[in-house]
């Protein structure tokens, strides 16, 4: 039996991201899962999804990245402390700060892998980096940290905003 | 009279964008403009772009740091050299790298601004950086190198890509 997706273990009142929520039905729904020591999404993009003909938009590879490191940063967590993702218990993640270095243009058509390597886990943030592979070859190589979400994120900006710029980059 | 949009002045083969291109129905169709010495673009997200209900997500933000920046990119390369922009002419940018440091939660609802400012540019490359502002708060700042898109990248990706790893980040 396939595992479900980290996303699909995050508890409803985080799950409306456009990127990657369950809930969100106009959204990309990006479905993020371990591969032994690293993780791996795949999406397969709109024939609307261009930069020029042919080509997927920088903008959509960068949601990719933010969504699946964020994702990665969550799994990791839970592995490292070794408890279960689950609706009730699933850490979650946003992005302080996203880098990627477009290697060369993506071939729109096909199917989009995204993989992803922990390179640095602490108990409020980790640094995740992606890569966006087309037939084989990476396109695009990024990086993410992300930092825990403030249960308060929903209610204020405040503890957020903390939290994120303490983080750094 | 309001002047066009750099994006609409860009030439028809290179307007499909999903963040920026007029052509594409589906996508944000971003304008940006001169304002003084800066950029300036105005976006209103959809109610369904969340991260966490009442946030937007970060990939669009990422979309519009990029696609803002690389027409700064063009509109800034026709001011330095000193010839219009037009359907004809424009030269046109693509990202070679993006950075986006989330400085606090971006509140969801109301239109944010884009503001681009020109930091270096050469004939072939542009840093531009990026703020995006909800409510007059700088809530991200990002940065964009853009090099100049190479004619043949509707056709093979081999001299897009050469041009994109020679401009690093």
């Amino acid at each position: 039996m396939t595992e479900p997706a980290f996303q699909d273990q995050y508890p409803d009142d985080v799950s409306h991201c456009f990127g990657c929520g369950r809930l969100n039905d106009h959204g990309h729904q990006l479905k993020s899962r371990w591969d032994g020591d690293e993780t791996v999404a795949w999406f397969r993009p709109e024939p609307y999804h261009t930069a020029t003909p042919g080509f997927v938009y920088g903008g959509l590879i960068a949601s990719l990245v933010d969504c699946h490191g964020t994702a990665t940063a969550a799994a990791a967590s839970h592995r490292a402390e070794g408890r279960p993702m689950g609706p009730d218990e699933t850490l979650r993640f946003v992005t302080a700060s996203l880098h990627v270095d477009f290697l060369r243009p993506t071939p729109l058509g096909g199917p989009l892998q995204v993989r992803g390597q922990v390179e640095t886990l602490t108990a409020r943030k980790a640094v995740v980096a992606v890569s966006v592979i087309a037939d084989g070859t990476v396109c695009a190589r990024g990086r993410v940290v992300a930092v825990r979400m403030p249960e308060t994120m929903g209610a204020t900006a405040g503890p957020a905003a903390r939290i994120m710029e303490d983080a750094g980059s």
